[in-house]
């Protein structure tokens, strides 16, 4: 799955402008995920990223990483192909590319994905965390070549490290049936379970704050274990996110109980509308990677004071200048933010972490579903200092890609059957409960 | 008046992080003015500007501009004095820098100068002011440095070429008392010779919509004015700004009797809550380079529905980065933007034009005071074909220092006396209308 074409140098530009991409590789990885439960399921054994790779044409290679399912790969097919020849620094240039040579598959609708993790999923939206992954490696090229790190190609650092949050999921010891890979986490089903996975990502990597995957069980049982963190863990922030499971009603009672020890709540409805209806009812803080995720749903969500936090997802939102730009418009509307964080692997967690040096208003610490990455794709794997992320001062994003891993991995990918190639939760739950089926919502 | 500082390069460190501002120096300049009328008064003879040199350690020299106003050249002395060793990249630490070394002047408060024709005056504003200068001067350094255009730092051009409106003022023939330069354009006091000056404008210049700077005349000689030049250029988009000197009345009433030939109505009335009731009583969209000025003043501004376009001027918002953000603010609440200039040279216009290259809601026509300045510090001129100017690809803004010409300017900020050091369009006024005094608002 290679795409490349020789690109001549344009005949006396200045040479900023002959940094021009030369060739680009897309490699669809399949990688290793724990059995982590959300209110859709449990994480397949392997789910899908597709690496990006940015070839210019004096042999510097810039890399970038995005989501691997079937339509995202469709899409970036054809921008690959068509990207030769653009210059590096054509940033702003990328997203009007991938409009023109993009065809959307066609059960792509600008519909609301209720039922979905990842907020509405709309045309453009599907493209933006496309061109996400072209630009980070476009901006890693940059760097590279320019002798710069990425977060001075974004205007600089205002931090040398980034803060992070302990990720805690409910989880099976094991994937259904003996799946994939395992580990030594053990189940985590109740509050002991999820206060000693909470002691171990605290002792391991040192974080400071805690975020708890939320609806998958009744929120009687998810209030508990966030009172025994906070028994636990005095003082320390926590946050419930039961991706969009809940009514109002239910998200209203839930904040009653909990606003003494959570930071935020996150998206406990789905909907803006909800969302409004729940920030009318409580002075706990309410957070979203669902509810607004793309830029035409800022407006309604702010104006009505929807959300307080955004968790800025630099993938959804096309790329680390759009998130920049979206920083300053929370800064300006006097929202909250910080960053979300899926199953990805280093590449990613640098990419953020260069953004979010950046911000003047990173206000929380981030996500990070990092630590439950075993698998990766460059030599160093980033060290959690204390929960946070040193900020990378070599040229791009400071990542060296280990191309025997990446072989592997896509290995795995080529050998997969199709069942891993797109995210299914709930089939990998039916395999644990048959007859499951994704949740409508609200489920509480 | 110059700040100068040895600084060695960071041992081991990238070479891009080596790229340090080492020299800083700044020179205010009187430039010559015609005199052009607003509700204020008149413009002096000249007016203030201070250009900003940026040099780094291998003698590469950024260029910058901004007011150059007292209280701008005080803001602007410290920042200098701690800007070497500041890393060129490191734009999002400009605005940090000044507020920690830049002691604000005492008469400076945080209250809006109803006034004044430069919207709200805080001290963050003053600060940003400054910090557009230096902004601009660390970009053009870094772009020439690493042989990339400012837009390309910027994240690309999406146009090739900026388009912008013919800048049309009341006038007089001569400055008052025969002050200053004289020059051919002749006077314009009514419609006639508004309309003449558009025509010359247009012949020279090629630019295809108008503007007039209104609040001058009793608001219906002003309607007539620019009935005269729906009638002189028919389908051209024309504009009327009275720098907010109508009541919501008055306004109401222009609007009414130019809502088929307006493009939009500019600042018709001061303030965001007398715009904003404007804006309830007519389809006529009004811009603003007034009652949004600086990004605390957009929420209530932009829920309230009080402006529909937002006339940026990267010097207020505190540089071209933020500039771009404030666009990504207006497309995300549906805002249209275009640019505001006063008077300026052409250091800024490239700056202008760079960020105007790389801003895809580019909504209309930029404005531009160019022409009106025969004096400059570049040796090459900007040129507008068919009204438009061409984005450079150059290394920098691409533009070059004509070291004799700020000599020479300076050289007159020097001999003079006090009296034009701070730009005082009333106090000019005095010498045509003795007893003048700055308008109360609103006027009519």
């Amino acid at each position: 799955m290679q795409t490349a074409a020789a690109v001549s140098e344009p005949a006396g530009s200045p040479r900023g402008l002959a940094l021009t991409v030369a060739e680009v590789r897309l490699t669809p990885i399949l990688i290793a995920d724990p059995p982590l439960l959300n209110t859709q399921g449990v994480h397949q054994p392997y789910t899908p990223r597709l690496i990006v790779e940015v070839v210019t044409a004096d042999g510097t290679t810039g890399v970038g990483e995005t989501y691997g399912d079937t339509r995202y790969l469709d899409l970036a097919a054809p921008l690959a192909e068509a990207l030769p020849g653009h210059r590096l620094a054509d940033l702003n240039g990328l997203a009007d590319l991938a409009a023109r040579v993009c065809a959307l598959p066609e059960e792509v609708s600008d519909s609301v994905d209720t039922g979905g993790l990842r907020g509405v999923q709309t045309a453009d939206k599907l493209r933006l965390s496309v061109v996400s992954g072209f630009e980070v490696a476009c901006l890693d090229a940059l760097g590279k070549c320019l002798g710069l790190p990425v977060h001075a190609l974004l205007g600089g650092k205002v931090r040398d490290a980034v803060d992070y949050s302990a990720y805690l999921f409910y989880r099976f010891a094991e994937h259904p049936q003996g799946r994939g890979e395992s580990d030594d986490w053990g189940a985590a089903l109740d509050p002991e379970g999820v206060v000693a996975q909470a002691r171990r990502f605290a002792d391991t990597y040192g974080f400071g704050s805690f975020k708890l995957k939320g609806g998958v069980f009744p929120p009687e049982q998810e209030v508990a274990a966030i009172r025994a963190l906070a028994e636990a863990f005095p003082g320390k922030p926590l946050r419930l996110d039961p991706n969009g499971a809940w009514s109002v009603e239910t998200s209203l009672k839930v904040a009653g109980e909990l606003g003494d020890v959570l930071e935020y709540l996150e998206d406990p409805a789905s909907t803006t509308d909800r969302m409004a209806q729940v920030a009318a009812g409580t002075a706990v803080p309410l957070a979203t990677n669902m509810c607004v995720t793309t830029f035409p749903e800022i407006r309604d969500a702010f104006t009505r004071g929807a959300v307080q936090v955004v968790l800025s997802d630099h993938h959804y939102w096309g790329g680390l200048r759009n998130t920049q730009h979206l920083a300053a418009i929370c800064r300006t509307f006097g929202v909250g933010l910080s960053m979300h964080s899926n199953t990805h692997l280093g590449i990613s967690l640098a990419a953020m972490t260069h953004v979010a040096a950046t911000v003047p208003n990173l206000d929380y610490a981030c996500d990070s579903h990092y630590p439950w990455q075993t698998e990766d794709v460059i030599t160093r794997r980033h060290v959690f200092d204390s929960g946070r992320l040193a900020v990378s001062d070599l040229p791009g994003l400071g990542v060296e890609l280990d191309r025997d891993a990446l072989a592997a991995l896509h290995r795995r990918w080529l050998d997969d059957d199709g069942s891993m190639r797109d995210r299914d939760d709930a089939a990998a739950m039916r395999l644990a409960e048959p007859g499951w089926t994704t949740p409508s919502v609200p489920r509480w």
